[in-house]
């Protein structure tokens, strides 16, 4: 049995816009993977989460994004690789610097929306991401989705130094062959009872991938209720 | 006579959208005030002028702004103190962390347009542009204008070890009591001959302020030119 | 006893974002003022909310906002007249295009936040909004706030020949001269119970200035029950 | 000799930003496309080119973008075609909404960067933009590139009763098929004297398709030269 973390994807909200009371999710997770401010957040929000992360010792993830707000980085843009690196270099360094001043070292970057599905199928595009990796002068690991073709990416992250956290998704459905299911089909999303199902499997080491970490969201009681059951399995020791 | 430097706004276009060609600037000062993106700039932008103040050994400042774009930062924006210190770190931060990459270390900050003008005459603002500078892990120096009363700006910032540099522009005309003349008076640019004839006078020790930086444009050929008389004025170093 | 209508703001999430359940709240009103995109909104968005205004037969103003999309229009800006006049010419025409296509003719203006706020207390603004009114090719009515000298205001609008419509917070608390409590008062905001009094209130007439319209919220289960019992007071005729 | 228009793509600087002196090129040019605000320009921009439209008596155009900033609208988007069909509405809802203030009736549509480029090669986002056209009450025609295989664009356009008007690049390379060589191309840009001859080819009805208008661009002084040898070439009658 490997030891797996839980993550969330926070400070995503901003003025009147809330996606979750991170005041309950973050006291249960182990990785808060903070918005850059460029798919969602601004700077208030950003220091409000790092600050809750700060007080519960959760360690940080940097969550770039492309640089669209109006449709929260869930649409792919054809930047060049020049334009996407200095994109994700800007954002990084920002939530870095608004970490130290909390007393927290960013620790690993996991891109979002678009941006980390287009990773995990355009080899340029992961590419690029790698190289904005290496230039950062923190060690910053990336996490990328768990996949059962995992060796190809490890392979291109170790030439630059580059160590890969892989994330696993609780409550979405995989195919045999350890695909993620899209979210356009009907039953891509697991009932609570199989996604609690499916975390056990992760953490039995049951899937045909490793599992760093899973992701959990906050933006439902019933979403609480399940991360809740799914801490449960996986005692952290803070 | 007193060493002085010559300082200049730059990263401030973007994609089709050129001040300044930074390639002919960037070579005649010592300090590059470099947009953090809020008013100008993109991440594109901010790494093509870190990279020619990496290669001409120029100085660097983070020259953050009101996050407002589409009115290039100069108009005044009513924001609270704790969204305006985010604002402000969130800015330099992410221009700390891309001059990190290009082995710049940012040495100092110097707010933007109306940031800048609202400063300077409203002590509430002023009060949280130092907070967010002392909360910066790097001890970087504030750039305001040099005034007759620079010694309440002085005692403000030394309250919390904070250095102040003063900047005065060779071009804008002076009352006698050495307030600068509102840029909606005809007279408020001065001729080239009167703009170095002014810089001369700071250089000498003539301003009833002192004078640590002179800001210079570099947005015309007779811009240029001017610059180029006034660093003539003011061997530099490098 | 006055003929008073239900007003509420709209529009205003995006992506993501949900502020209210608009399918709920606008059955129960009369008129929505819909966002224009530059506070809150995209044009998806926009889009969503005019069908529903169609389908339920409810008047739709548009809800012009400064330029602030971080700040949900909530911040005071200082723009010049022009840019001010362009900006909600801009939003409405927006709003005004959009609307007819589902067969809606917007009739009102009804400008948000810090610009709602400032056109009260500032004369220019006041001056600059009604500007903006009168170049419209349409005969828009303006909404404002109602309060004691409201004679005040529509001499002014009188002028340019424009309508004003006023509107009253059911659940804010009015000083007895008919002044809105700030926010930031501890006791500015009623409980169901005193909301619905003082909806009684302005509809029989006896507030300190006449009242067109009440304007209610949808965010909340709470808040929506509240709209209710304010609906059976004014039954509409739709 | 078929009768030729000439259209330029201004509107698109603002604030500080400027791409083009418009008060000299719009009086040499039939066609404004103005920028909707979604790539460049901003309501006070649209505004100042409506008006030297106005004065000059040239017809205007709806020049809409994918919503980014950044980019200039030159990097394409996913969007969904209704996210993308709202996107161009509001865009052509506000510039339609400005120009009837200045008395002009905007009489087309020609999408900007990369909605263009995408539009000429991806059937499905021709299908959109048509679609989005089809809904606006006033019957705008669609400007897209002249091409030899027009005639499958103008089957697709007639289906919905919308007229699409051609127009091609004076200074522009194309193949022998008729093809616009791309921007990468060393040789994508003609010189001056081959811009001409390659204008007067197109007024000759020399080209491979049928050419409406020819697109010339005024941001440099030998740009500007450009447009007045071509405009000697076809002379307007306003």
């Amino acid at each position: 049995m490997q030891q797996i973390a839980l993550n969330s994807d926070l400070g995503e909200g901003y003025s009147v816009y809330t996606l979750t009371d991170e005041r309950i999710i973050i006291p249960l997770i182990d990785q808060a993977n903070i918005a850059c401010g460029f798919h969602g957040g601004d700077p208030t929000t950003l220091m409000d989460s790092l600050s809750l992360c700060a007080q519960h010792n959760v360690s940080v993830g940097a969550h770039p994004s492309y640089p669209d707000r109006q449709g929260f980085g869930r649409r792919s843009m054809a930047m060049s690789a020049e334009e996407l690196e200095a994109c994700i270099l800007y954002q990084v360094s920002a939530l870095v610097g608004l970490a130290k001043i909390h007393g927290i070292a960013v620790s690993y970057i996991k891109p979002h929306g678009a941006l980390y599905n287009d990773m995990m199928k355009d080899e340029a595009i992961f590419n690029t991401v790698l190289q904005a990796v290496s230039k950062l002068p923190n060690s910053l690991d990336l996490m990328i989705l768990a996949t059962p073709n995992y060796k190809d990416f490890q392979e291109k992250a170790e030439k630059l130094g580059i160590k890969l956290r892989f994330e696993a998704f609780a409550d979405r459905r995989y195919t045999e062959e350890g695909a993620l299911t899209a979210r356009s089909q009907s039953d891509a999303v697991l009932s609570e009872t199989d996604a609690i199902a499916q975390a056990k499997n992760f953490i039995s080491g049951g899937s045909p991938f490793p599992v760093d970490s899973i992701c959990v969201h906050g933006d439902s009681p019933s979403a609480i209720a399940m991360v809740k059951s799914i801490r449960a399995l996986i005692p952290n020791e803070k």
